[in-house]
């Protein structure tokens, strides 16, 4: 059997650490072989292609990135991409696509298995977003980078009583900055799935303040939003490239609140860091699985599906089902910040 | 309502994390109080207590060890425990006892709450073997160290053509062996589940070389075995204060690999260093949220129960059923590692 | 003996651990005691002052931030500054004075020192930028995150074939973009030193590009600035509060740099990580020798001076010598970049 | 101009970037290529041989141990060792030598630099024991690790009351004893330039506990001996293969502080780890360092000299000084760690 793999969307820790499980699976558990398209579904669609062997994956375990590059293509929106796809699969004889990928190329990915194409796909996220499995690889080592971030801020705050804000990923879920704040002890936690109140944050610093407390550490989902109508969010407009002009919602509330509690503060956006560089072991050994179970699917003639974390078992799910929905921080686990935070 | 809560057996990163989450959400949630009994049982048994609020558990988040101390004692196996612990309870007012620790912590708390006191059991083992739960805090820092440690072995067996061998903790389970293997591409993993046969390790090792590579990595737990007339251990014996003397199965494997197979092996006890220390953010945020949720389920009246971790969410599992066995690693799983030795 | 100690300017990784060491070298290798003033000079200027003993400076070292606090105040520029000090300084018996501080902090202990007061001055800064010193504490941590944080943007520039820009400490001297420029193995390194020349850059990236480089991952002190008359740097004015709004170098670098070049460009500001946290071993030992060799100073008499680490050795250099000049990057270290950049 | 390289000795985290260094500057700085001999002294002498070149070294600043492979050989007690390598080293076109190593690499060098053949040396030693230059490239690495080891050591000695006993690298000289233990608060160091004596070990560890604290934290070199007449070391005598088996002095002096103190005494080895894996920033600049100007050294005819750090600047000293002892670590700095332990 020949399996063909690609890697979209944003990079993240353990994309290679999956390839290489895909390689070293097939070849060693079933004989296949393996051929890798570049710069995601723009490879497919091109056909640029490499053939993927076992020398080719030595040393990715532990390597940030992926060797495929990455690109941001939605195939089912072009002119005749059903047709490029399979044709460049027919001509490399890939008997089952395996692309890896957040929600942009899982949707791509359960669009193709619709139309008849023999689909595995592997989930992909820092932001810990998509529905249908526990956790995404790469989302523990943004978070184990953000903790100990803000493990270092605490005590520069503390030296010259601040209140210190970390804007981290997260558009659409609060994961990273539930879980990094939860870890790291910070104060105040505000994620895209409740509208943040200017006034309840100033009312808190200031308490906590006032408590004899000497400094405040927040932490911010990039996609966090105020209440409508209680702080308005300046635009930074977009420049000519199209790129949106920074103008990050934590800068913009720490202005606003050094503004209204006459507290120094300072923000930090984590950025690119959070994405980069060697996952952690917990990372290694969830992209290993799934990169593994994915092949094992293939083989089986599991398609269609999409592999899991359920507990501490990697299971399947129809990929339909998993792009149905974004997985959101419940109102639960944002009530367990409540004895942590103020 | 006033908790109790004392921490049993080895130490373990996140005890301190938990004793912080019990107090804050006691003291935030619920307006109650806690106490803390030193050094496991023993606190318990004579009386060693020390009220715990607020700023006494500031900073323990990222602390490792635990400041209540910790001792393994057998509660149920002396004369008149039990009389002498409802004492100790009842002159505190402890409505609720949480007893935070591994199999013998928890046997004896399961026997506890069968006498009648009201129980809420949160386990901590490093080796992951506590039954019930997905996953203990402690877990994931050990097996973060072990991969650090076996990353940094790679290039020193590469550079001198070794094998290096590398003993972690596990005494009954190879979990930390399986993971920290998988996560640091180790080309044998040694479990106590499978008694390893010393020859095919000699094969392997030799076939690794044949085939130009240039070094061998293993992972041996500490509770591995030989299978049974294949290779005797060695007996260390005791000493005078009854410790018994160190001949590790990973040292010894090695001497007899050398023998065998000519090529040169050292052999790393990792030893305490993958207890110790700063717990890693998924630690600290399962710890934390074990602390909460055995303090809801104190006030709730959920006695006799163990929190426990169960795919995303923290629920409860009977203490007694907790106990029944140890939790080791599942023949399904140690055949994942299958495509990645060798 | 009695000393003061306080600690001055910016937070820094090893001010705890100088506190430490010169408390427990005062109590005993000379018998002596500390008295601590809190938040910089203000603390002596307002007589705000704390004894300091072992016990308070127990788990100190692997501590970032200062327990004294600091503040931003030239005591030398207020009315009366010099007499209010000598009361307070009299008022606590103290013999002789330890100002731990950056080039603002030392310049007044200078000039205390001129004006007859007995002060021993320990430098710290993270920009490395003081004389007469081959290092400073605090520098050795600022690098190693940096660096850190560069290794990771790396896999992930190479992933999305990008120029990633990242913004290092560095107001006058470029010592931390030198350093973490050069173990990171960045292609470009731009330092306060030497204005740069935004053509030259552009040049450097697109000839990257077109050898089949897939990235670029430049170093830029926050205190470079264009070469006059090449490209105009926006200012960002100043906020109600007189804070300089923020639009730091590197992202105007960035946002020119890809409008010249078409190239996809990212633009991360490390910020207020590279000062916190645990600092490195090698800052420990600087910083606890530091505090031993003040102290020992301070009883030896040899005040006026500041300690230095020069080789392998502390030594004294005279105060008013060691602030006589910034110790900028020279030349010859620039040039040091050339075999490694590009 | 062509340059040979060879790297001798037990690895060391900085090799490879010492040979990256090598390269670059040779290319891009002179136009100058470089060739690489395998196995140390042994690739000179059986021509085994590799080119290098840029896209050879692209990725090693960060990778720990060294592609070219080591071995320990002394080709100056080899029959016609110096005959052979002549020939080898005419047949390749080598105009200077490089030979990257420690004390017994350099000795060798020093004979061949003696017998006429051009050589610039660069050190390398984990320990820090080779004279004529501040520090070693590999030694700040190691002392990082045995400081985060040591850190991890205490909250787990703290909790069961304890002795713990780390065994660092250090065959001759203290100086990673020495560090790592200022570093990480060790109450006891012990180093081989000062035999020990157990019983002012076993009154300071009894004396500490009586003082109240729960733990010691002991560091001691692999190389320490006790006081002759005062504790036998019991030799563990040679396995078949000559081998020395393993009694190391920490676990010997933990089991008679054990014995004679009642305390609970545990020992760690810490190992190869503290030689393996990714170099810290500081060793990174450094190694770069060295190979620049190692490079520079061949080029402009400075042969018979080893490059060496000398404050901040790279300096070289001839050869034959550099092997002429050891550097230990001076009583001056063994006395400044007496304010920090006990």
């Amino acid at each position: 059997m020949r399996i063909g793999v690609l890697t979209g969307g944003g990079d993240c820790p353990g994309l290679n650490a999956v390839l290489r499980a895909v390689v070293r699976t097939a070849e060693k558990q079933y004989g296949s072989d393996v051929v890798g398209f570049r710069n995601g579904w723009r490879g497919l669609l091109d056909n640029d292609a490499m053939p993927l062997d076992r020398p080719m994956v030595h040393n990715l375990l532990t390597r940030g990135g992926t060797i495929l590059g990455s690109a941001r293509v939605a195939p089912q929106k072009l002119h005749d991409g059903l047709g490029r796809m399979r044709e460049v699969l027919d001509a490399h004889g890939v008997d089952v696509l395996v692309p890896i990928g957040g929600e942009g190329t899982l949707t791509a990915a359960a669009w193709l298995s619709s139309e008849g194409v023999p689909v595995v796909g592997v989930p992909k996220t820092i932001d810990n977003d998509i529905d249908g499995t526990d956790l995404t690889f790469g989302f523990d080592t943004a978070v184990s980078i953000a903790t100990e971030m803000i493990d270092r801020l605490h005590t520069t705050a503390e030296s010259h009583q601040r209140v210190l804000l970390v804007e981290v990923m997260g558009r659409h879920a609060g994961w990273i900055a539930l879980n990094s704040g939860m870890a790291a002890g910070a104060h105040l936690v505000i994620t895209p799935e409740e509208p943040f109140d200017i006034e309840a944050v100033c009312e808190m610093v200031t308490a906590r303040f006032e408590r004899g407390h000497r400094h405040v550490i927040g932490v911010i989902s990039e996609g966090a939003t105020p209440k409508p109508g209680t702080m308005p969010l300046r635009d930074g407009g977009l420049d000519e490239f199209g790129h949106r002009r920074f103008t990050g919602v934590a800068q913009q509330l720490g202005e606003e609140l050094e503004r209204r509690t006459g507290k120094e503060v300072r923000t930090t956006v984590l950025g690119h860091v959070q994405r980069g560089g060697t996952p952690t072991s917990f990372d290694r050994v969830l992209a290993t699985r799934f990169g593994l179970h994915a092949t094992i699917a293939a083989h089986e003639g599991h398609t269609g599906q999409m592999v899991a974390l359920q507990g501490t078992e990697i299971g399947l799910v129809p990929l339909a089902d998993a792009v149905a929905r974004l997985k959101t921080v419940p109102p639960s686990r944002l009530g367990e910040t409540t004895a942590f935070t103020g």
